[in-house]
């Protein structure tokens, strides 16, 4: 590929393209961390219109080379990486909050806009958009609909996949497609919204997205609830359940997760305690006593030994805070930090839980373990040193069993992470053979000449 | 084709196969009960297993006949009749509850299961499937799925596409295709699970569905609220939005709707108002009282001149007969009774709905309009004469002003009927080219053949 000349004209197009060693190596990683995954782009293109994608897109075409969609880069799979070079669409100049509209309940926004500040918006109005990844601080709605994005609240709410009603889309070829409309509903043909959303960005790139809203709860309130044993407390989920209670969230963090937390970020957590579980619950002002009542009830029926509760929003914050920097509480361990999203039945919470412990012990790996264990969503986080060989290897054999143990529970490799380059090998092993020929068949009808976001997933 | 052959053919594979004039002509139409829709199979075929929709699929190759699947034929746009001939899969028999565990709210069954008797099942249990079409009494959950299905609580609750977590599909080359798995979440490669949902039979029949189930609200009523003009009931409708008041249900009825239900099903409807609007509110107990003084204080502000409320379940039962058996009490007015599901941008309701009056006062046609307001959802019914020539061609006029209306609206053709034969003369106009080329790219990948449900939808 002649790389003086993409550049030149992708400058005619946009007035900030990076070029140089320096600026395209910031863009060689994503959140993945992965030791594999040090990919350098050709360029770097920050986009502000369609049309400036539109010409990305015929420019791509032209020269054969493959683009990559980066919004925050948050993705913790290898998704927005130039695994190939090519070009990195970057949107973080695309973030404009086109519309709320408050009659209608849906907004219009761009793909860069960042989801933590969209929500911000959307609350002002007495509106509220769930779908809440730990990293909505920082990380692009464009980011949340590529690969699927859950969060903590996903128990009650659902994800990313729930609030799409509408995407404008960039095809392979530079045409403009429409998935839906500006409806709540839509029986109008096949379902291309939810095609799109976790297609991390291979099949077309998204332009606009419209979200569907609803309204703001009146009132919430977060508990943390510790248990003396892991089993005790996966126990509780099954019970919250049994007792017909929703809570908005019901969260999950191990002892290592706990004490790795309040190292990192003091929050009065219980530190000695093997497990706990966060619960938020929301709704009516009048029914928050009633509801704290009867979880308060399950969880010391469930033998919570401990029940920290918030009473105003500094105690709420604190609280998710602490649950959502783990991540960033485990670099303190090690130089580097895995994660993982493995999903099983509810009712094999406990085995996956307590097997996934057994194979971080068997191979000499910590692991600090969050998750939204309500949806029978884990996030296994591994801190390792890459520089360590053998702890490397020992990291990838763990992974590895862990999703055999996943499969062999009826489990899924992501429930709102995706795929990616991290679990694309495995993905044979989960998805039957005939759905996955179908993927790829689908993959090629949107991307014939396989410019967008080369060999992801599969 | 030969019709003997494939007949024997049949007969080896199934116990019950219908051949004989008689009894094909029984399924020669749906509930669309379009004048022009009379299509009688070459055999309906009734299916106990998944072996025996394979063989059949295997047969429709080997004679390359069309296959239409079929339920309880409730659907009301010529999505399963045999057009163009072929094998009608009767899915009566294939109708177990294979599964409910309340451990992880999911349930599994085939696509025969009547989905009003398997609300009541999930209801003992204290869970709750919301998705409720008007005719669940005697629909299908698999036709509930390939039509989305809503009803009446998607307002709150959204459609079948939310509540189906995995599928088992006979593909058209009769292999088996699983779209996802029994968890809650779900990133790990394409959402194929929703590009079934609303896929009307055309890219694979569904054998077996996974579906998410959430705890039942402890409590619930229903509120008929009535106005003294449409403008005031649509009006009130935004201010319910706009005070952020979240009912399961905010459904519609005009006058003429009110009237001839109170005809047919008398259930102390107020026959003298103009509109009226039927809330459904529900949740803890504790907050009934709560979000029933609110509703009844801004439909109050906004002119409702009367308020009927559920006191105990005979009374609630008594008001949703009423409202559905809408379609039903229209057939009293005239022989046939056409129906339409039209979904527009919330804020644009008002027009859509008084533009609906006028474009049938304009053409001399009665219209009854119920709907699923709160969604931006109408559902005019027009009773007619298939007989009377020029009463005929009024209503095709009116029907394709309407869909002019809708467009110009913002609004979709189907918000949760689908498009079968009905409406495809008309996906054009709502569907971007992109898209729909798209979409018939889609059909091929599934069904190369084109022996699934053939020419529907495009």
């Amino acid at each position: 590929m002649s790389n003086n000349k993409l550049i030149s004209d992708l400058k005619r197009n946009s007035t900030c393209v990076l070029e140089s060693i320096e600026e395209r190596y910031a863009y060689a990683q994503d959140a993945s961390n992965s030791r594999n995954i040090t990919c350098i782009p050709d360029a770097v293109v920050f986009v502000e219109t369609i049309e400036q994608v539109q010409n990305v897109v015929k420019l791509a075409n032209k020269y054969k080379t493959p683009i990559i969609c980066r919004g925050a880069g948050t993705n913790v799979v290898g998704s927005c990486v130039a695994e190939n070079g090519g070009i990195i669409l970057n949107f973080s100049k695309m973030n404009k909050i086109i519309e709320i509209s408050p009659d209608n309940m849906t907004a219009i926004v761009e793909p860069g806009v960042i989801l933590g500040d969209f929500q911000k918006e959307v609350d002002k109005l007495g509106l509220f958009y769930p779908p809440d990844p730990s990293n909505l601080a920082v990380s692009t709605i464009g980011g949340s609909i590529a690969q699927s994005s859950g969060g903590a609240k996903s128990f009650k709410y659902g994800t990313t996949k729930d609030y799409v009603i509408d995407l404008k889309v960039v095809t392979a070829d530079g045409s403009i497609l429409q998935t839906g409309a500006n409806t709540i509903k839509n029986a109008t043909g096949y379902n291309l919204n939810t095609l799109f959303v976790g297609s991390e960005g291979t099949l077309g790139i998204i332009v606009e997205a419209t979200l569907k809203l609803i309204p703001k709860p009146e009132s919430k309130k977060v508990f943390m609830a510790y248990f003396d044993t892991v089993k005790d407390a996966v126990l509780a989920v099954n019970s919250l359940i049994d007792q017909k209670i929703y809570p908005a969230t019901i969260d999950f963090m191990d002892k290592n997760a706990i004490q790795t937390v309040e190292n990192f970020y003091p929050a009065n957590l219980l530190t000695d305690k093997e497990a706990a579980l966060i619960i938020e619950i929301d709704g009516f002002e009048c029914s928050m006593d009633y509801q704290e009542n009867l979880i308060t009830c399950v969880l010391k029926n469930c033998k919570a030994s401990a029940i920290q509760a918030s009473h105003n929003d500094d105690e709420y914050n604190k609280i998710w805070m602490a649950r959502r920097s783990s991540m960033a509480a485990c670099t303190k361990i090690k130089p580097n930090v895995t994660t993982d999203d493995v999903i099983v039945p509810r009712k094999n919470l406990e085995k996956l839980v307590l097997g996934i412990r057994e194979i971080c012990q068997k191979h000499n790996l910590e692991v600090c373990m969050i998750g939204h264990i309500g949806d029978g969503s884990i996030h296994p986080q591994i801190p390792i040193d890459y520089n360590d060989e053998n702890e490397y290897k020992r990291y990838k054999l763990a992974k590895s069993e862990i999703y055999d143990l996943t499969i062999k529970l009826g489990g899924l490799l992501s429930g709102e992470h995706g795929i990616g380059i991290e679990k694309r090998d495995y993905i044979g092993k989960v998805i039957n053979s005939v759905a996955l020929d179908y993927m790829r068949e689908i993959k090629k009808t949107f991307d014939p000449n396989n410019i967008l976001n080369p060999y992801k997933i599969f």
